[in-house]
């Protein structure tokens, strides 16, 4: 028997996965309900995860090679280890699939500048999944601020925290705090402002577990960007919010603020004797965008087919990891850093 | 080219939808991303508008018999005009397809007590949509009830406002605001309180549009209803909340209170020089219940195919509009009508 | 030495109170505080409750005649038990002083109607003292509802809640549930509506203790009132709110909702492992009234020094009191009562 | 005829005051309520100011020689001009008298350091008027920190926002942002921590008015301090929150979060066509700490009757103001300041 799906296969985009973890279950998701697009095959190094979702969707285990040596894939959404990440990208340039790359673009920033300029010399669409951007809250919040709903911008307080610090070894390879969840909120404050930063001072501490606190590692951590306009952000982070994923933005502008609150798990409240109770704000990443992640493919999907600007891109992935590192640098030192 | 979905047919409901309109839109999307069931064909009186979601998800237009026929179909949707329910679930009933049926029932109660019957003696599996029943809020807030988080139910404040009345031939057709509104709050009422009332009492007033108060319709209501324990349910409906769609609910117990708040259209709050502004609830019953739909949908697939108790049931269609009609009749005269 | 005070003895109101209960101790720190009036004296039939109140305060301890006979009194507190009340109200229309009084006037329907009526024909200034009226909150929303800020009232619901039913002693006494509680949400109905509802329907439980439960004395009840335009108000009364004192209103106008939130006891939230806390509800009238209490006494003081309208007066309290009635009939028949 | 309050005058702390403006009504209003204290009598250079306010509370003016030169004035309140300052606190010292002052203690460091030196050794009570540490909101938080209710702090920040800038003369003379507005969060960072921070960063624009502008005058600020601890609290100012006075706070500890809202300035919400609107916090100081400055003056003078600790003292403004010309040498440099 046929499905009723192939009436529509010609115009879908093929669509390769890499990575089966937490991310590749999402987005494998998202592509089975998307018109518009067809997952073709999943990529695993670890191949029975890949096994796995493939088998959830009823869709075939892919080697790497096949996704970049044939021509019926048109799309890849890299969703690897970050290791991973800067060769799958150049392969697929050179293949000239389209990119949905999960951050970071690379490592370490020279890696990240050098496969940013082949990718942005070679015109193959490419999207950086910043899942902020993607959001309907923080959408709204950006086109309600690009509307002039409360004048010129002149200080927003970014709240970013998570509810625990990752294994150590996840710490150390990711580079840490500031590459690891900072970094969403350099986009953000970017993204919001429609500014770059001339400066950056971040002050750091080492608090939640015994791990971090020995390699004095950050956990916890306040950013100040100045923008040319003038504008402050502040950037507030921690690895350790007990009652959940903590994302809220408030900006102040000459007439007013906007502010976005977090996500409740629910909407009941019990008033006992002992007090008045709500459920917390949603537990972590994966619930709370669970709709940008959404949102987020669709984007893709439909600016590949439609030959549409992409957006972030990978210019936005060096920039926040430009001003990433600077904060690092800043935390040391203890002095603001310019940048240029 | 086979679909990756082939491999999963042998075990799907086979589905086939009876109208086309917004709640047979609502449905149709829904099946297409269930794992547990195909959506077969579609059938509506206006045929274009079968053709239309037909096509939109790649399916067969079907006519009625066709559906009631032939063996390859498991279950049916029936979300057509409330004209046709009682002659589509008496010809399910006959053909043995699972039943899905909004309400109502039937236009009266007595034809609606008739079908019941036949319902019921059939052993065919039947599940009556009230939304409600399956929104993660409401059913949070049952499952909190009955884990008797606030003790003993002592009192409960039911507020189910639209934004506007329906046109006046719909409210005519309709039986009004009692059958049409009001039927939910008390399947409501039952559910959260585990009791039958034994007597109700109901105020109305027609105060909204022109022709509702020269018809003397009701559009603005409350209702009371008296439990066996001693528990009073207090209902309050209008049709003009000029705010979007209100649906609260407060039950108060011996040990505390437990409340559902409206869902707000964003989490974004405007703070200005005129005071602070936040979106308000949600517009009407598709975007409240959207995911109430969702799961709903996967409780019947998954109830019949496991061959679980589906709940609500035709039964429970029964007593609502019984109580919806003794309160049409205290709204008349004024007085109480005890309920056997 | 002479006090800073004498200055503005000769403008002074002076005025005796009577009562050293909860309220009396209220109203005489008022008074105190108050540049407009002075506090000559206590009375009350307990004289050590009188002294106690009257050393704290630095005044004297009256006799009642004393308080009726002389000249140097120009107006009375009645804040003693509600006995006392017809005698010392008739006492103080002889004497021509102006009538500050706490409900109830008297503690039946034939005796109220009496004592009102010598009162008005008095022409005696009479302040009856419905607090809400006084409340900033509930004051703010009247006059945004006079304002026309939603269009004509079509829906109201009055939550008010005690946390604990008083002594069953008590309750015996005062008339129950509906004189003791409702009366004074009946009063803020007439208030906010500007109307006089045309028929009243209540549904009452005994509920809260085995007390009241053996005794059949309503603890829980709902209420709805009709009022000429159509407008339904609906009243829902507890005295089991384990949480504190619920006092909320909301109106639905044709345009909108005004809706008064209860005061919470402090503005701190804590969010931790098990949830998001807030502080509850105030506990009880006096922490909830305190600043009603305070505005109150200071209307009835300028408006009797200058001439002016007192409001509510001795007819409001009739009225109430009417409907109160009333509605005890309705619980005990279910049937509505038609107002005359 | 002697008054009432002529029995309580032994006992009482004998009260003058300097300074008939915003502050000095406030206080005035307080010690005429207030059982323990009697205002004497006010000073003001501005007579006709001090006569006003000496009329409407029927108390002396007074000339500054008097206060200090009788020995009928126990303590004295400092709301003046801030010029004056330290030469009323000397005078004050040297006579003896306990001192309540408004902040700031002086101008310039050198004068405030020479000033509290004198004070400390003196042993004469004094309390420096940091408002926030007797608001109720704000002691609850403290409290429940102290409890250990949230753990270790880790992470605070302080949101601290004027509805407008003071007239641009005001703010030169002042010292601007950080000794005038910041130096209440500086102080609120170390007495909700415990702990003195070992280094500052500050960032500022001039971005409210073009007299700001061009005198590059901060009107909006963002600080960050760091703890002994690790604890890093960030402070943000901004002189133009068009929404009114913002006065928030949060404290984020290994086991959750501690918020404190803001005030509004009523419960009534409005939902309409529009959306929710909820009233704005309050306006500014004034309002949104009334409260505060009666607990305040009621801590002085029970603690100076009782022959308590008094806090905050001298040595609070010392370390804040420290802490104050960093945050400015700060945000000039761009670098962190070590602090001693």
């Amino acid at each position: 028997m046929t499905s009723h799906n192939t009436l529509r296969t010609q115009s879908h985009l093929r669509v390769a996965l890499f990575g089966a973890g937490r991310m590749g279950e999402i987005h494998a998701a998202t592509l089975m309900r998307h018109a518009g697009a067809r997952l073709v095959g999943i990529v695993d190094a670890h191949r029975p995860s890949a096994e796995r979702l493939a088998a959830k969707h009823g869709v075939a285990v892919l080697e790497e090679d096949a996704v970049f040596d044939g021509a019926d894939i048109d799309a890849v959404i890299i969703a690897s280890a970050a290791d991973s990440h800067p060769d799958l990208i150049l392969r697929s340039v050179a293949g000239r699939k389209a990119i949905f790359c999960e951050k970071p673009l690379a490592r370490d920033l020279e890696c990240v500048q050098s496969v940013a300029t082949v990718v942005e010399a070679s015109g193959v669409p490419f999207l950086l999944a910043f899942n902020r951007r993607f959001d309907p809250d923080f959408t709204a919040l950006a086109h309600r601020l690009q509307a002039g709903e409360i004048g010129a911008v002149e200080l927003a307080i970014i709240t970013s925290r998570d509810p625990a610090p990752p294994p150590i070894d996840y710490v150390v390879k990711s580079g840490g705090l500031f590459r690891e969840t900072t970094i969403h909120d350099i986009d953000v404050a970017r993204w919001l402002t429609g500014e770059d930063p001339v400066s950056v001072h971040a002050t750091a501490s080492a608090l939640t577990t015994t791990a971090m606190r020995d390699a004095q590692l950050p956990d916890t951590a306040v950013l100040t960007l100045k923008m040319p306009s003038g504008a402050i952000v502040s950037i507030n982070n921690s690895w350790r919010a007990a009652y959940g994923y903590d994302q809220r933005v408030e900006v102040l502008g000459e007439e007013g603020m906007l502010k976005l609150a977090n996500l409740r798990r629910d909407g009941v409240t019990r008033l006992g004797a002992s007090g008045t109770w709500n459920s917390n704000p949603e537990p972590f990443f994966l619930e709370r965008y669970a709709n940008a992640y959404s949102v987020e493919l669709d984007h893709f999907i439909t600016a590949v087919r439609d030959a549409q600007t992409i957006s972030p891109g990978v210019a936005d992935g060096v920039k926040a990891l430009r001003i990433a590192y600077a904060a690092e640098e800043s935390a040391r030192t203890g002095q603001s850093v310019t940048l240029g």
